[in-house]
């Protein structure tokens, strides 16, 4: 697909109080920028989502423990292995970066979180990471964010970040996000890795609310494979380096800030799917006249994860019963055909469970050849809708994913 | 794979009162079988159970009715074409097939139940199926198994018979089941087309209850894709014709007779998986001690559907974090890792959280490499235990779904 997001030539607005870096430290490949580093000033407020997975991997644990007991000040994030089942070993293994790195930088071993994606169930080569620890911390800059969202990459195709500057009660304010993931991916509470840094001031409850509200509706609306990562961490971290205090907003102010905050979270999330493993198509689903949010969502991923809705997909092909027969099976109860509506972008395929009587095969191939897809569910049944963003099923799907290790 | 299931060098045994016939009607294809008919001698017990998809076909929901309204005599069974997603007209047309045949076989419509599968979303060429009826009902013969079970094939790469001949109280049995499906495959309480033809004289009651037993274990313990059909359907019919009375028998012999009806009920159903679209690997996925039957089929489902646990396998690479990753996501309530225990085979993959201390890879590889593998996960929660089956997702079930309609 086109790179219309996470779009190079876009500026990225360096944040107050934030310093980044990325080295090759060759944990599992060599010349590849692999393992990332994030400085945070004093004091910031920092909120984390973190995977629901009962595996949770060792650095998950550990971030989360270190978050809890201290004020952070550094994220370590390495790719190629992900210290996931691991044991005991593995935290060990987490703590021991962290109290590294923590020597160097002259905090606690509390104040840096570790994070790690890469292979699950292979011992992280901690040499390599402590060896490549002092170039890291010295290499320390404002501006590197596109080497640290490089750096954070595994079968990403390109790095993803979001970017904003705004004018808030006349303060500048900036807003700027990294992110990573392809594949593994049906966020659960929180996704893959992804760090959002600003530079407000904002009090560590209404960081958490806001971080929770926008991975709601950005991180927590998307799917590639219905995978759920034991590594999915997300990160948002507010320096109050712009001198802006939330705090002190008025509301109208505050629902402007929290609009550009969401933006960033979505066009992140949605650059994921974008660059899904193997994706040729972006698909919204959105799923309307429900009469709950949770049985909008069922249908919305039921048909999402189809996978043959999304090899249809794949092909091009307007085989629209395969998304009927995913509405169907959705579960959703006493759900009256009779009232269901299917839509592909405008174009109106099945009413009254059956075929729309204007359909016609040629129309429901125009909107198939098109790149961004829009399915759309009308449940008639209420007033509740969801959104969800999901990708194809290619062959190039299974080639990475039968590949990923070999 | 090979064919290793529906062994066509096996015997098939006649079932007294049951006759069979397929022709070629050009529905969608030429010079193919797509139209199969089966006639049951009168007063014959039939028991069925349809897919609880809400987006159900015509013909299944037209079998239904039929099938309570009278005493069933002939399964009219077309491929090419589900009749499913049309709407009313696709009721008229199901009804039309029915009388049109029962005009030919001298009773009454309601005697008998349609059954199609294949293309959703399109209407049936009625035409074509009712000039080839007078063809169809003149070829009924009682050996014609392999033409029936060849004329219900859709993307199945060769048909599925099971069957058995059994002696109970001294009077000699027969079970012959035939079956169709390949993909679009996750069982609710039925699956696909499925028939199961006896000639031992059963009450209702005791078809129903002897039917629904052996779905639960067999055609409802498979996944391909996890989708759901609008059309499944499977049905027993007992014919009596043997003289055998299963409810004059002693209650060991009723047993012997169970345990055969259920193998022919499971080896039709892995036959299904064995012929998985694309597939090239048999995989047995059992959850064992587990607090609940319930909580053992989430996680066996949630590996069985993995896309990356299928890719993995579909690549033979012992890549054991995925499996991992399944079972911690599959959302069982406070699951203590530290409890779970997963092998491949025989082989200790992970144990307390993290690898096996004696797994090698190359322990892996050597179970990874076999065609049919057995994944067990001990939950360390209780006594209850569940066993599903799949296949892995390969290339080739990409280029089957993506080409289908094309």
């Amino acid at each position: 697909m086109s790179a219309d997001t996470g779009d190079l030539s876009k500026e990225t607005f360096d944040v107050g109080g934030v310093r980044l870096s990325a080295v090759e430290s060759g944990i599992r490949y060599n010349n590849r920028l692999d393992l990332v580093l994030v400085e945070l000033a004093e004091n910031s407020a920092i909120s984390g989502v973190f995977t629901k997975n009962a595996f949770c991997a060792a650095p998950v644990s550990v971030a989360k423990q270190h978050l809890e007991a201290s004020s952070s000040r550094y994220f370590l994030i390495n790719t190629g292995n992900a210290n996931a089942g691991t044991g005991e070993a593995g935290v060990l293994d987490a703590e021991r970066c962290c109290r590294e790195l923590s020597a160097l930088a002259g905090v606690n071993a509390t104040q840096v979180l570790p994070f790690s994606t890469g292979v699950i169930g292979e011992r992280l080569p901690v040499e390599k990471l402590v060896s490549a620890l002092p170039e890291l911390y010295e290499s320390l800059d404002s501006s590197a964010w596109l080497a640290a969202a490089t750096g954070i990459m595994t079968t990403d195709t390109r790095p993803k970040m979001a970017s904003k500057r705004i004018k808030i009660a006349g303060t500048s304010v900036s807003i700027t996000g990294i992110a990573k993931g392809s594949g593994m991916i049906k966020p659960d509470m929180a996704t893959m890795l992804a760090y959002v840094f600003t530079d407000i001031d904002l009090e560590q409850s209404v960081a958490n609310a806001l971080l929770h509200d926008a991975v709601e509706q950005s991180f927590n609306r998307i799917t590639v494979d219905g995978d759920t990562s034991t590594n999915d961490c997300c990160m948002l971290a507010a320096t109050s380096k712009s001198g802006l205090v939330y705090g002190a907003l008025t509301q109208s102010d505050r629902d402007q800030y929290m609009l550009e905050l969401n933006a960033v979270f979505s066009e992140l999330a949605t650059g994921l799917i974008r660059d899904a493993e193997g994706a040729t198509k972006f698909v919204t689903v959105t799923v309307c006249d429900g009469a709950t949010s949770e049985e909008c969502l069922q249908v919305a991923y039921t048909i999402a994860e189809s996978p043959l809705v999304k090899t249809a997909l794949f092909a091009s092909d307007p085989n629209w019963g395969r998304i009927l027969a995913a509405v169907g099976r959705a579960g959703v109860p006493d759900l009256d055909i009779g009232n269901v509506a299917i839509y592909l972008g405008d174009l109106l395929i099945a009413v009254n469970g059956g075929i729309a009587p204007a359909y016609r095969e040629e129309l429901g191939q125009l909107e198939m050849d098109k790149e961004d897809i829009v399915v759309t569910i009308k449940l008639g049944r209420g007033s509740a809708s969801e959104t969800v963003w999901t990708s194809d099923l290619s062959h190039d799907y299974v080639r990475i994913n039968a590949d990923y290790r070999t």
